[in-house]
């Protein structure tokens, strides 16, 4: 489907997918990001971008930690947040997806942030703001089904920046279960439009898309391989439902071929990067003496993640 | 009972009901929010009229749009705003309704707002307001049981008079679920109070109330024969639990005898207009030609249903 | 265990605990408290000086009262507050307490409110900003297991303060199960600290404490001979699931032994005044002749608690 997330200026109109985001744009949300961080630790961590405008927090999917960020991000831009939690209220009323959209729109919204179970819902309602002529409201992607979460794969890529300064000469493994990830997803659209030297994906077969190979990823089921010479290491939760299905023997056998150890770490580069989108399951994909140790930048990442969701937000409302 | 909304001066103390309501007040009311739709399209929504002050959104049946519409409208007016789903709380340790109001009270409250399954519950907290000398706090009525929803009935009149300037020769036709609409009671009352020509209630016997023609109201069971020469029709929203009753035979049943079709809307004045207070059900109440159609306003409805929210309150607050 | 609630300067670093807290400190609280009273009866009931500062009300336990009244009193102090109830989030995906406080410490928090089924929750949070040098981020113990309540405590103070001036000569009878309660636990430790006369336990053998005569405490199994002569009684809320157990025969025997009535509080001083830290059961422990009396300062009690949480809030966020 066509991706309205670029008007027809080429600029950023809603934030979808990082899959054909030009590299230009995503710079700049990065640079826009680094003011973001040092404000957070002001005493007074606020600044007026976004005064006197409506943020609602759709989450149609529960996730108290994600709507947390935004939330935060919306408040510290100063923006009024309504949070709803749609799965318990107007959708169990019969009312459609397009109908509960134009009655925020008619409330005078200024941006949406969606999360939501289906793969493509927040595309969807961004067309049909277009198709209203409503340029004037923002879509931002909060995750949506196995497809896409690009403010998560922006603040990967702000980290990465952070501590490897550029992209080009980089080896980045993906360890986990890529398969279900958007995480994933939305992290190797960004490595690869960033030009990345190059991105592995680490798991079993089970967990790893078959087409992944055609997302210029390289494949390893096993894990020192796949480490070996990696300046950057993603570590992926297991969801521990895909432990009751035929996916997974179990979270020990997991732990033994793909958990993050000290001695599996030991086959990155020496001043290689762990990274982890949290939350964290600590002996299932995760030693904890790895994700508390000093390759660990788990939290930095949350902390990127509040700068770059202020940086999308701005730049939407600004732009 | 005696209703205690108009203080020893006439002015507004309370909003609870439309019935009895002065038209000069109802007046003023429309009057004051029309500024408030343009305050709704600039760029920084907000004014300082409700600042430092808390409003506690009371809400012991759960109504995510309506508190939301509530939660806009006094953040936008820069109030603090605290919402206490009341169900799941306190009154669940076994206090009473009025000891939680104390307590709210005590916190130094403003303003309640007031969701609440039984008929009369905002007037009883008023009473009690009035009885503990607190004439600096105000209620509104969010919707109590099947007696009343207020401001629902201002905004349906603020649409009315927004595009058809004038009460007095309107015939306005309301269509569906009457019996157990707060809805359109509020709205029946308002309609009168403001002098329509002619208010209609159509739906089959078992949807209307007996005594509605008390009220002032014909009533037609022939849906054709009441939208007939019509300026305003009001579809209801279908609760579906009503079905599972003897009141109704099915949805499809429903819908072939009173959803509103391009079909049946013909018989209306070709400038009529098509209101319903939401959420929809398309295909039982409403077909989506007409939802979506040229004569229908219910976007428009909830815009203006924020501004007339906001008009409310800072008359409240100001008086 | 040590307790961090101190700095190494011997400021309040984190409220944990009244036991062992100075009393210059408590002094210095309940001081702070006077003018944010006023504060709340202003009209525009807000200042600045938490302004820009992220405020979490971190939640593993349900309680909307105690919630909202922190809630409240940060935003009269316009700080941003993220309400997280987290029993129904991360924790349920497998986190660890102190990874979901580490995720928000990255989200550059200042101030956790927090509310803990497990006695020393608090505490251990303290310790670990302590341990991770993060003096700059404080935590308010909103009630933990049967521990402690400190805020409820320095409310309490704070009225007995208001209405008797000093604590010197007081005597002050704590009603009923004192034996789960936090409340009683805190102000206990608060009227020994600030030098109270005499604290009396008044309740069944089975309800109150082994221990509680070593905390400088006397016991009386009858309730008017507790009750001779005190200036202060404190009537402790019934947990109406302690029945279900062996702990009590039932609510009315309760009541008939250790409800406060007219004819029981007679044995008091004239001038002795009635408190309940709420919600109360009418008719279980306290009977609505003494809750709506003149000896009763239940609904001060609840003004100052907003007042006693905003003094706490801002000496550790200026200190």
């Amino acid at each position: 489907m066509h991706n309205p997330q670029l008007n027809a200026g080429g600029e950023l109109q809603h934030l979808l997918t990082l899959e054909g985001m030009p590299a230009e744009i995503i710079e700049r949300i990065l640079d826009t990001a680094v003011p973001f961080v040092s404000i957070a630790e002001r005493d007074v961590k606020k600044v007026p971008l976004l005064r006197g405008k409506t943020v609602f927090n759709l989450f149609f999917e529960n996730s108290t930690r994600t709507r947390t960020t935004f939330e935060i991000a919306a408040k510290r831009l100063s923006a009024d947040v309504i949070n709803l939690n749609v799965g318990v209220s107007s959708t169990s009323k019969g009312e459609t997806l397009l109908d509960t959209i134009d009655n925020l729109v008619a409330m005078n919204a200024d941006m949406f942030v969606v999360r939501h179970g289906e793969s493509g819902a927040p595309h969807l309602i961004a067309q049909h703001l277009s198709a209203r002529q409503r340029a004037h409201i923002h879509v931002i992607n909060a995750g949506d089904g196995r497809h896409a979460h690009p403010t998560q794969g922006l603040l990967d890529l702000f980290t990465i920046r952070h501590y490897k300064r550029e992209f080009r000469n980089l080896a980045v493994a993906i360890v986990g279960d890529v398969l279900h990830s958007r995480v994933a997803r939305s992290l190797i659209h960004g490595l690869t439009t960033m030009g990345a030297a190059e991105v592995r994906a680490i798991g079993p077969q089970t967990l790893l898309p078959t087409a992944v190979e055609k997302m210029g990823v390289r494949v390893f089921h096993d894990m020192k391989a796949g480490l070996a010479g990696c300046d950057v290491i993603v570590m992926l939760r297991l969801q521990t439902e895909r432990m009751k299905g035929s996916l997974l023997p179990s979270a020990g056998e997991f732990f033994k071929h793909y958990g993050l150890t000290t001695d599996k770490l030991a086959m990155a580069k020496p001043d290689a990067i762990v990274m982890h989108p949290g939350p964290m399951n600590r002996g299932v994909e995760i030693d904890s003496a790895v994700a508390d140790g000093t390759h660990s930048v788990i939290l930095p990442q949350v902390t990127f993640g509040i700068a770059v969701r202020m940086a999308v937000m701005s730049i939407l409302a600004g732009g």
